[in-house]
């Protein structure tokens, strides 16, 4: 296929490599012209030396999506306007790859677009660190819609992705923020909650080890990180927090009982149980038809696509007795 | 010194064969026949082929304190009212291994008692994961109260645990207590409530990852467990968590804020430096008088003792510059 990737960070470059070494023709673009010019080096180095440079390295967006079926926005949610304009009159099929799904299909809307996220990062940051086996084994979220006529282009994207190694989960976009909120963008507020005790109290300092290393650790991100995460998620971060907040309550008030230990007990033994049947462990294939509803219920169960087959779709689900007893 | 160690699990065990090998005379005792036969085939082993034995076993605990200086309670908070009986008359300094202490302080009212907590421990237990370097560069709370007279007995006990090469913290019970609920206690009720995110919610189960998982880590302990902590320390745990709960919910209601993104990398900023500027850094060495108040200051300020001199005592004091900024 003719791609381009717009935005060559750890992602968009990692994209750029991995496509363009699974055989497709990749045009990537970056604001930054130090970027574009590092793209360019590796393109001839990683290049076969018959057939020219690995990938192409345009001046605009415009010039990059110029002739392309599917572009890949690779750039962050605030990015996304800018780019927009390089887009106008586009044909072929738009995906991103920002961790909040519910308002970059505002941005999108009336574009063929899929919204995307990729599950993968690490430590480094920026066209240098990419990675061409990024995304083998990563989960990948493509969004769909109850009221998507059809899922064509959605089939399109999930067996690139999955040709890359990524299991493509299918969800909402609202269940993706949801989730998100849940796994990652509540998770950093605890952790800064937890790590704010420490204001003044230099003993809870010395005296801090593993439960408070590992509750705290993300808190270290950032502040400007974690808020435009969550920012970006707030309905759905403000909901789920107000759960958490809630939970912590009703722990509170078990310690008031007249055995608490007993009333904790009963209270801590399935948020226990969950965790100990963490992370899920893949069941047995599964073939689902290629329609939206038995899509969904697929991400729904925990289960994703790992092959696009004719009409239908292979996956897998997570073992149920594990991970919802 | 002449030194009896009750309850010879993870901390006895480890304990009993450090101050042997350290050159004091020991005694152990636990309540289980086959702990008493496994720790008397190991001191067998373990003792020099001249002068026998490495420790003695005792069947009681009135026989292991027998004509000993020290004892140390080195068993679970709930079996500390069972030992008592067997300490009935002793004329020695009693001290603690429990990660609780105004309660143990209570029960042990009227004994020459000084409330200890080695924060050491790892992931397996009882006697055969006994080890003899288990204290080294440990922090060891050992508790001092305002009113207290006189700190001899509290520098006995100092001196002979420095010596194992642990750091020993001079804090009361009140603010150790409340160190451990910010530290470990309501740690482990934030990783349970974010587990119980997963109720009924595969998806999220499929699409965590790094946050999720460090966030969550202690909540696998066993349900029993983090209710005997936490309600042993019920008082503490209920005020540390009501202070979370407020610090969540300002997160919450800067997320509705006109620009959520600004009001929360505002209220994440000092959160954040903390967490940066943890584990603190030792400082410049200190020495302070062997005085109750000298030594909680020390304490208070995050700081420990690394060795008793006559008159003083030698110890660290953290960066501050690193730790409260």
């Amino acid at each position: 296929m003719d791609i381009a990737v717009i935005g060559l960070g750890l992602i968009g470059g990692s994209l750029l490599r991995a496509l363009a070494a699974h055989g497709h023709r990749v045009t990537g673009y970056d604001a930054a012209a130090e970027t574009r010019e590092a793209a360019r080096a590796l393109a001839k180095q990683a290049g076969a030396p018959r057939s020219g440079d690995a990938w192409r390295v345009a001046d605009s967006v415009a010039e990059a999506v110029a002739g392309t079926e599917v572009a890949v926005l690779a750039v962050p949610l605030p990015a996304i306007p800018g780019v927009l304009a390089g887009l106008a009159g586009y044909p072929g099929l738009i995906t991103d790859v920002t961790s909040v799904k519910g308002p970059v299909r505002d941005l999108l809307d009336g574009s063929r677009f899929v919204g995307g996220h990729p599950m993968a990062g690490k430590e480094s940051s920026g066209f240098p660190a990419a990675d061409p086996r990024l995304f083998d084994g990563c989960a990948w979220v493509l969004c769909l819609e109850p009221d998507d006529p059809d899922p064509a282009d959605w089939l399109t994207l999930a067996r690139l992705f999955t040709r890359l190694g990524a299991r493509v989960v299918p969800v909402t976009a609202a269940e993706h923020d949801r989730a998100m909120a849940e796994i990652s963008h509540v998770p950093h507020l605890l952790a800064a909650a937890l790590s704010a005790l420490l204001a003044g109290n230099p003993l809870a300092g010395t005296l801090a080890a593993g439960s408070f290393r590992d509750g705290t650790r993300v808190a270290a991100t950032r502040p400007e990180l974690i808020a435009a995460m969550c920012g970006g998620n707030a309905p759905a971060v403000r909901r789920v927090l107000a759960g958490v907040v809630e939970d912590l309550e009703s722990f509170g008030r078990e310690l008031e009982h007249d055995d608490p230990i007993a009333a904790l007990t009963a209270g801590l033994r399935a948020p226990s149980e969950l965790r100990r049947g963490w992370p899920p462990r893949p069941g047995a294939p599964v073939e689902v038809p290629a329609e939206v509803e038995a899509l969904l219920a697929l991400g729904r169960a925990g289960g994703w696509v790992s092959a696009i087959n004719d009409g239908t779709v292979a996956g897998l689900r997570p073992e149920t007795d594990r991970n919802c007893s």
